[in-house]
């Protein structure tokens, strides 16, 4: 097997599909983002993929034979090895062959994986784990989610369920979870949960910024919180903080089970200079078991929303060393 | 290196130590168990476990010249790669180079390895892991530890730590923690816990069996609880009910976090027949994600006291293959 060529990752979202080419040295050449626009079916969803690497071959002057492989993230749960998309809410996919479809489309070996353990692939090879044997990445944002390296690699346990964090439970008698339990790390922190708890206060009458969503209390998001808070108001920073308080003590348990050197925090709801983040970790490092608060890092995701982009052409590349960051966006 | 020689394992406790003998195919020769006497200090303790492998040697008629290696299994904290004892509260021991110390006396080399990944090595290869790429070993006695099997060996982490579940917090205002923490798995679940439930029952003057305690309720044990609960105490079954609860709720975030083929539960608490055992099976099937409850085995251990034992063998003969188990106690 050659590592000689260029390596090509796409990342697949609900909503939006990333694209990047990659030389033998694992610079990024050049990305290209698009609609996923999940609506129109699978099929019309992976030709635009494979178009989406066409163009970028065409535009860095690369011939499409000289890419060795595909990496692909895309959310799950899914089956890496058999290369099928098992079922995806969020492009309601269920039971998609999606390396073998994308693998016709371009002519290439074509490997999948989830979403968060690409995310944790990238970060752990180009970003915040950045050289670390073993570390996990966890995601806050609508949900929590993880991917989880150990001795260098993606662990993805017996059943494909490791990093499945979203539903420890965290408070054996707290709210109600998506999932039919009850309080558990994503109840009680994830942006629903923030938007859960503001519309409480609304209910409350508490005087807040965000009153103007009385009327309207669905239309209220983790992110409007977080601007009300950033603006001052004190309803919102609480509810932050209590939000923050969750993520540290859920960070904590995922420190004494993987013992890892790192845990990378990324997601929409996560702003790395922001006041939930610091007391995030401040949390994290007061409840951990000693000597963990000292010996585990944690830190903010470093790739943008490329995490998952470098940990798919990591699928590919790995074994090959892997160069300076060096990217023009086309 | 040779494999054809026979393997020594020791399982230092606090109160007492086994030793035992195992020939080239794996088979347990024979075993024996003395009182450890930490008290006489650390010198004694290793001479006395050194002479133990000797009397073996002799009653079976092996040359101790023939002898590959010795595995030996103790409470940690240690540092496994320098032989170091770093911190054994059980034992009192501080700074012992225990593996150096006994290859000395024995003039073999020596592994060491915490005692509940020495168990978790035990279950997996002879016990109810048996076969399990990935296993946790559960201890339930006066505190709450692990032992994690990952991708067929032990799981150590980054600093030593992983598998401190005890100290995951499952309910972000239950009761203080030796730790410091609150509400961690060990205040909740553990035979210090169930105790405590006691004590508590006492004080509000519930009608019970263990009434006999209300004068001196430290001398109330788990053990007495559990004994209780068997013959149909109700506030003891209670007891124990709440606490197989919150047993089920932690090996649920095990099973989020590590998604293992099996846990097998092991420790003084826990009787294989016994209610606590299937009420926390039953919680744990009800309140872990969706499809887990019915992929994760949970078991009870099933190598008795061996648990360790067996883990520390393996410490020296893994890669060789294990025979029948052929036990004659001496």
């Amino acid at each position: 097997m050659t590592h000689a060529g260029y390596t090509g990752a796409l990342d697949i979202g609900g909503t939006k599909m990333l694209a990047g080419l990659f030389d033998e040295e694992g610079r990024l050449l050049a990305r290209k983002r698009i609609e996923t626009q999940a609506s129109q079916g699978v099929l019309p969803v992976i030709a635009r993929a494979a178009l989406l690497i066409r163009e970028l071959a065409q535009e860095t002057g690369i011939s499409p034979d000289r890419l060795t492989g595909i990496g692909c993230s895309v959310p799950g749960p899914l089956d890496s090895e058999r290369g099928v998309v098992i079922f995806s809410p969020n492009l309601a996919w269920r039971d998609v062959p999606l390396a073998g479809l994308l693998s016709q489309e371009l002519d290439v070996p074509v490997r999948i994986e989830d979403d968060a353990r690409c995310a944790a692939l990238g970060e752990a090879r180009r970003g915040g784990a950045r050289g670390a044997q073993n570390a996990v990445y966890v995601t806050i944002s609508t949900g929590i989610g993880a991917g989880v390296i150990l001795n260098g690699g993606i662990y993805r346990g017996s059943h494909g369920c490791a990093g499945e964090v979203g539903h420890m439970t965290l408070d054996a008698n707290g709210p109600p979870c998506a999932c039919g339990n009850m309080g558990c790390f994503e109840s009680l922190a994830s942006g629903t949960a923030i938007a859960a708890r503001a519309r409480q206060a609304l209910l409350h009458g508490d005087e807040t910024l965000l009153a103007r969503f009385r009327a309207e209390p669905a239309l209220l998001t983790a992110q409007q919180v977080i601007d009300a808070a950033n603006m001052g108001d004190a309803v919102a920073s609480r509810i932050l903080e209590t939000t923050a308080m969750y993520i540290g003590i859920g960070l904590a348990a995922i420190a004494t089970t993987y013992d890892p050197e790192v845990i990378v925090l990324g997601g929409g709801v996560i702003q790395p200079d922001g006041a939930l983040f610091q007391k995030a970790r401040e949390t994290f490092q007061a409840r951990v078991i000693s000597p963990l608060g000292s010996l585990v890092c944690i830190v903010p995701a470093q790739l943008g929303d490329e995490s998952a982009l470098w940990g798919a052409a990591a699928l590919i590349s790995d074994g090959r060393p892997l160069a300076i960051r060096q990217v023009i966006d086309v």
